[in-house]
């Protein structure tokens, strides 16, 4: 779709202040954890799902008030459809099992897609209270920072970002360390793909690979990514991958192709 | 060697200031990473290496100072022995890595053995701002908090911190993840081994494991764990362990024999 500078102007202040938000609240559910878990007699893990649906909750009346022609689709409360052209896509918590044990790489993203495509990608992490913004054509910030994508750093000399769930066999995951390690390559797996994915934006990492990743956990990054100059493997929102989920891979020039040998896929043309 | 309380309180309290004063020290440098790069001509790497010698400097110099009859071993500068029995283990930046890359994940370590055992640990993580402290016989407590290991948690509903380095053959590693997944468990790998032991102690894991570690890595973590309630492997440092590294496992009593057995450990009598 042929898309309007202003209206992703509009949609990126509000993603921006929406992500900041929506990541206070959460930081008080996770600062009230234990104290909600005796109150309740909930499980930690209630806690998180309790606090994802209030935060997705609150994205959706914010949205839904200042352009209610947009689609929406989140993690806690699936796809309602627009009119506009434009659907956010929410993960209000991102990285729930660090969020839910304590740990601070947790975050908030959200993504708005024009047609198929995304033009906006904000992701925040209260913890370090870093906000990672981009919109379409404008670059990508850190704390309002312009940001790119590492250059120069090889494959030996950076750090790549792993990701895996339920969905993916232990012995693929453990091929991809063993490939990773074997080139002289070093990883970290933090527990929230959205947020390495910012990582990678941002020239700490220079790649990030997962086999399987939902549209709410990777589309916030694929905008950051593409506006701090990476490499990405295509997300196939436009058959399906939107609600059914693909492989992710995000890196800088200088090692998408050992990245790609890593996780397994053909060398590009 | 019989232990003094009052000796240890004494450390115990000038560890702490240490650790949050080298913390800030080497925030600065973190944060003046590129403009440093740029100025020096030099890459990140030598950076990092610049703040890890002037951080350690001036930790030895102010242990000098209150406890002159101490011994230091730091991992920039080695061991000097003292003759009071207490010796001071140092890693001034634990998570290089992640330092040189920006990412929030590293700590400052320092602990203080009376004879071959850890009597403190203090890990302080500047970017969250966690303060990570323990003496012996005192409890270990986060931000002035008391913290306990994780409880009633198994490895399927937990989470693992897992480290590597040059020294551990890839498949190796890898075949520790295929196991730790194929069990049902999930594991964080944050470049930071101190740092995930403090986790351990927090509850937020239910246990770290690293084939081979250095004494400045893990003994303030050490000493966390144990003042927490979690179990370890030994690390013998009667044995030449303190300059020869080590593996090292730490875990909550409800997933050490599960860890084990992904580690390739005989189970305990």
């Amino acid at each position: 779709m042929t898309v309007d500078t202003a209206e992703v102007e509009a949609r990126l202040a509000l993603a921006r202040a929406l992500a900041r938000d929506a990541g206070a609240v959460a930081l008080s559910y996770l600062n009230a954890r234990e104290s909600l878990v005796v109150e309740s007699k909930a499980n930690p893990q209630d806690v998180v799902s309790v606090a994802d649906r209030r935060v997705e909750e609150a994205l959706r009346a914010r949205i839904a008030e200042a352009h209610p022609a947009d689609g929406v689709l989140g993690e806690e409360y699936g796809l309602s459809e627009g009119t506009s052209g434009f659907t956010w896509v929410l993960d209000p918590i991102d990285g729930t099992s660090p969020f839910v044990n304590g740990m601070p790489s947790w975050c908030v993203s959200i993504a708005v897609l024009a047609g198929d495509e995304p033009v906006v990608g904000v992701i925040y992490a209260p913890c370090t209270d870093e906000l990672y913004a981009a919109g379409k054509g404008q670059g990508a910030t850190l704390n309002d920072a312009p940001v790119k994508v590492a250059s120069g750093r090889s494959l030996r000399d950076g750090v790549v970002g792993l990701g895996a769930n339920h969905h993916v066999p232990p012995a693929e995951f453990a091929g991809v360390v063993e490939r990773l390690l074997g080139m002289g390559g070093n990883f970290v797996r933090n527990g929230s793909g959205a947020l390495m994915l910012a990582y990678v934006a941002a020239g700490r990492l220079v790649g990030y690979y997962e086999p399987y990743m939902h549209a709410w956990d990777c589309l916030a990054g694929y905008c950051l990514v593409a506006e701090a100059g990476g490499a990405l493997l295509p997300f196939p929102v436009a058959d399906g991958a939107l609600t059914r989920g693909a492989p992710v891979m995000a890196a800088t020039p200088d090692v998408v192709a050992d990245l790609r040998r890593i996780a397994g896929l053909p060398q590009l043309a």
